[in-house]
């Protein structure tokens, strides 16, 4: 899809320098877009947009994405309330990764398992030697909101 | 590539839910990485790291990550000195996304180009109407390192 909102990419110079938007869409469509808590910094989630979502975020001034686990265009926080208000969207040197610095409304909440950030879990580090695996320890110790009374019997995005 | 050190992926509540490590690597064996400055909190970059590169970071406490447009393993700032030591490194819900919270040494730049953070620019809100182009400006206004020196005759790695 081109839409004459973006421009086209032409030299290294423009994509790194330039005051063009000529975002770089991966053989799949997408691009990666880093989305944070605009006040506090924290990462919410990583989410991929394609062009018709990323331009429906710039016009609407709601974060829209395309869901790669439903295949389709994801107006986030359509079902649950919990939209993300454009504060500011800014894009890599290559242009092919944007961050997204937002509001989040309601309770805060950006994570489908009723956390706040997706983020809610670090690796212990403990640099473990051969033969052992790595654990993890929550960042978060209480969901804020009840998934099941927000989405329901909606499939779980997750995928093994 | 299967190590030892990460775990199956077995149930959704295990991956979403529990305590072991057990990532999510893309049809090219690859998982997004967003870092960021952990003083800060600024994105630096998106990255990405085969299974090879997060347990080399994990292991060794340095960033390391799979160069796609060199592809091969590339130690952050093992040319350029500007190595990125990890504070944390958090995996979201699903585990298909690494946060890496980073303290970058000298300078604090993580941008080939040269600026501290890769996200040097943002688009400008108009919400124009059909038929403009977006418009991109710039946030950070000079070069914290001059590329050619530090990088010298290395192709750059944005591919248009």
């Amino acid at each position: 899809m081109h839409s004459s909102f973006f421009s086209q990419r032409l030299t290294v110079e423009q994509v790194e320098e330039g005051d063009q938007l000529a975002p770089k869409f991966d053989a799949d469509g997408l691009i990666a877009c880093v989305t944070t808590d605009a006040t506090s910094g924290e990462v919410l989630m990583l989410g991929y947009m394609n062009a018709e979502a990323l331009e429906k975020t710039l016009q609407t001034g709601e974060a829209h994405y395309w869901s790669r686990s439903r295949q389709l265009l994801w107006h986030k926080g359509a079902n649950s309330g919990l939209t993300q208000k454009v504060v500011e969207l800014r894009i890599d040197d290559d242009q092919d990764a944007i961050w997204l610095r937002t509001e989040v409304s309601g309770n805060g909440a950006s994570c489908h398992v009723g956390y706040r950030s997706c983020f809610y879990r670090h690796v212990v580090l403990e640099y473990p030697g051969t033969g052992t695996t790595a654990k993890l320890a929550f960042n978060e110790s209480e969901k804020v909101f009840d998934p099941i009374s927000i989405y329901g019997d909606v499939p779980n995005p997750t995928i093994l």
